[in-house]
């Protein structure tokens, strides 16, 4: 994949613009020093974003926009036979890990400012807790299972598991994934035979 | 069961300090406050109590204690039979749900000062990986289970439900210690035959 001079200057400016925020803080960086560090001109960053507010912004809904993505795994669960469920699921996770410790910079600084984190945390809950209220109609999710402590404990651990294991590299992002796997999944999905 | 009235006083200032601690924040309060609500003298309070700071230590390390004595519930899985553990560590789930909900105020202020709660929470965390991994090398924890993720893992869940549910009182301690055990117990206990 190619990618235009102007793609390529963008991304390079959020690059440096995240690490310098996650490094000095969002209040102590310039403008001035995300395009010195990113080998550009403060004209070029003019170009696409209007100020240091802009990019901030940018960064995070490029950001949610992932993690909302990964997190919507489970509209996919119907079109899946029983048996590939787990499967499924458990590479998600494993995304999903993989996102945020590829972004160690970014989930810091999401995770750390609160209201955009509990903005995001609202809009992820909604959704597994939406898809798992429509997978139990389907007999993929138990009964007895309350589809909305599920899903704001599923946001928990990922968040706690990140903040704990992923960003002091201790854990890999499949060993989270795994392991959030083997704990969940067997309380919440029907077992259903391999081989339905 | 009869109290002391030395007992009972202290019981008592403790209760107001809880209350006003809750409403006004530490900082606004003041022990003239404390013990005027409690019916009670400057010189009672300092029968009991060196200062506030005391006080408020006092009233932590009274709740870390029963957080602590109810999250060691795994310690004793090793001597039930195998079909028991499900509803002895479910009910221990209820209880613990009870107690930090019975005490909202101190719930609270505890989940508010970063500092203590993270002492009791590495703690607490400890003590179930222990619990955990000895009852692994008994076949009662599944092998594949990282205890210490685990342990993490049912710690974040708890203290997230308890904001959002316990202390909105949108959910019961009942529901709340029976959905954790759902989600939670088949991952990470091994199936035992019922009659093993």
């Amino acid at each position: 994949m190619s990618r235009t001079k102007g793609e390529e200057s963008k991304r390079k400016l959020l690059q440096v613009a995240e690490e310098l925020f996650a490094k000095k803080g969002y209040q102590s960086t310039k403008i001035s020093e995300i395009v010195a560090n990113a080998g550009l001109t403060q004209a070029a960053f003019y170009l696409y974003f209007k100020s240091k507010e802009d990019i901030f912004q940018q960064m995070l809904e490029d950001f949610d926009q992932q993690l909302i993505y990964l997190s919507d795994v489970g509209k996919k669960a119907v079109e899946l036979s029983p048996k590939d469920v787990k499967s499924y699921v458990t590479n998600m996770f494993i995304q999903l890990f993989t996102v945020l410790g590829k972004n160690p910079n970014l989930t810091k600084i999401a995770l750390q400012h609160a209201t955009d984190s509990d903005r995001i945390r609202k809009k992820i809950v909604e959704q597994i807790a939406n898809n798992m209220s429509n997978n139990q109609r389907f007999g993929i999710v138990k009964e007895e299972i309350d589809t909305w402590i599920a899903a704001e404990s599923i946001v928990a651990v990922t968040e706690r598991l990140v903040n704990r294991y992923l960003l002091t590299r201790e854990k890999t992002e499949e060993e989270l994934g795994e392991q959030v796997a083997q704990m969940f999944l067997s309380g919440i999905l029907n077992h259903l035979k391999s081989g339905d």
